[in-house]
């Protein structure tokens, strides 16, 4: 089975039980609001990690799924917040939950999102405390993804961003996420505390690598593979690492900060920073995170739950979208 | 000792725990964003409540003082939200959040107090049971909370708004919290089901009394005392029950939805209200919840606990701010 057919079928029971465990109820327009951006789809990666973890460490996965809705409600809820700050107007191929229930819809629906993940959690069927460790691992996660999104907009007012500030932005506000829901897994498997924290280690780090060859896919992926607009970063002009490592190098592609590019300026761009050594610098810097990511797994016997682990490791940087 | 006395004695434990518990970390703007109005003061009823319920059952109220900041950070929390979504600039006499750090500090300084408080919650010191059904209780509030903010924001649209919608509003926006507060001060004392459904339904009726008689205090009570401008309920033209009431009994102040009002015209609304009936509807219907509230504690062995209780019950009504 190829890894997106893994990712898949885990995404199944994840999605059904989406449907029963958020379900429209008074008054109705919140939880319309709050169910428009999960139920857009999404790869339903962060869940894939969760319940794969948990079948590494010999869980019991049907016992896992509601966990794995709570990871994807608490993702969904990050991304609804920050459609509002950064006053995204699309999101998932979908018009912004802000954009149709306007703010206060769209901080409510992200608080109730939230609010509902918890209450997932410390309502599954597991013992209180693996429960109380799971809900204490989402919502310590929740904290570091608010302190990476501050620093986020905060790069945006500032004229120059260190390498280290960028990676440590990237690692709370996207990588931690993934760590979080490799732990959960492990914890509601009844993983050792030392098991729990390679897996933990596993989802950071690949998750950097993830959020690393970002930059490299928004850049060299045509828009109708990539659903949002290629190079849109370099236009927008974002301090990403990719043009952070430019600048620090002398290279300036022309269409950065430019607002709009033609496709002959992306070409340029994808030139200028192949030429500097950007794109293949941010190319390794992610392998090498996925790879360290790969050998926390070392811990775990084999098992096909394991592969499923590397594979989706893998996956981060061979997806195209 | 007075309710107030009893209260501040309280209110010191839990102002020392919050400098320990939500200490300026890296990135420091978002903390000082998160703390900002946690550390404007405000009366600590909810904490108070919490602890008050925790002594009456037995409980050390020692291990409960970091659940009692949990519930005053989420309390917080929902201030700072409802001001970026009433559009409001001032929060216990200073400038709002939003107002200084923009609104997307104001979120995320939200979204922070919010997961530290289930953090403080999921780290108290107690049995894992336990901590988990009060984080249990305090994230079911939060979703109840989101969902009265919802309405609350519904019933500015729209032309009617019956007394059973508006109560079921302040329920949900107000009055559970306080059960929370009541309800998980008694399970971390490890009291039983039954009388911590009898705690909920204490704080729950007691905070609609507490909610519902703010109408009254609104508008008969000085700017000066009250910390904002009298009368600005009606002078917003806002539907709470006394206009409610008044308005079905064919009764409508002349500053009604005027935007500003002379102390002529509050007086005015005064006597208008009070030849309808609508103050005294208003009044007497705070006191029965108050009433039947207390009555709640009849399950309770008596002590100087229960005492505090019932007078924090009484004071929801003598309070004049």
């Amino acid at each position: 089975m190829t890894v997106i057919d893994e990712i898949k079928n885990r995404s199944v029971p994840v999605d059904n039980a989406i449907d029963t465990l958020l379900p429209v109820k008074n008054p109705p327009g919140l939880y319309e609001a709050s169910r428009h951006i999960v139920k857009a789809g999404g790869k339903r990666l962060r869940p894939a990690v969760l319940l794969a973890a948990n079948e590494a460490v010999g869980g019991n996965p049907d016992k896992a799924v509601s966990a794995a809705v709570a990871v994807e409600l608490m993702h969904t809820f990050t991304l609804v917040h920050d459609d509002i700050m950064d006053n995204d107007p699309v999101r998932r191929g979908l018009p912004a939950v802000h954009t149709i229930w306007g703010e206060a819809g769209g901080i409510l629906a992200g608080d109730t999102l939230y609010s509902k993940a918890v209450e997932i959690i410390t309502e599954s069927d597991a013992e209180p405390k693996q429960l109380l460790k799971a809900a204490n691992i989402l919502v310590k996660t929740c904290v570091e993804v608010c302190e990476g999104q501050w620093l986020d907009i905060d790069f945006e007012n500032r004229d120059s961003v260190f390498k280290e500030e960028y990676l440590e932005m990237i690692e709370k506000k996207t990588a931690v996420l993934f760590g979080a829901a490799a732990q959960i897994g492990a914890v509601l498997g009844c993983a050792d505390e030392k098991t729990g924290q390679a897996l933990y280690d596993f989802g950071r780090l690949t998750g950097l690598g993830f959020q690393i060859y970002d930059d490299v896919l928004d850049l060299t992926t045509p828009s109708e593979i990539l659903g949002k607009r290629q190079g849109s970063d370099i236009v927008e002009g974002k301090r990403t690492l990719l043009m952070i490592h430019a600048l620090e190098h002398g290279a300036k592609p022309k269409a950065f900060g430019k607002g709009d590019a033609t496709p002959e300026e992306i070409q340029e761009a994808i030139d200028v920073l192949t030429k500097s050594g950007s794109l293949d610098y941010v190319k390794n810097l992610a392998v090498s995170y996925v790879e360290e990511g790969k050998s926390k797994l070392d811990i775990l016997p084999d098992s096909n739950a394991k592969k499923v682990l590397l594979d989706i490791a893998d996956y981060m940087l061979y997806r195209n979208f």
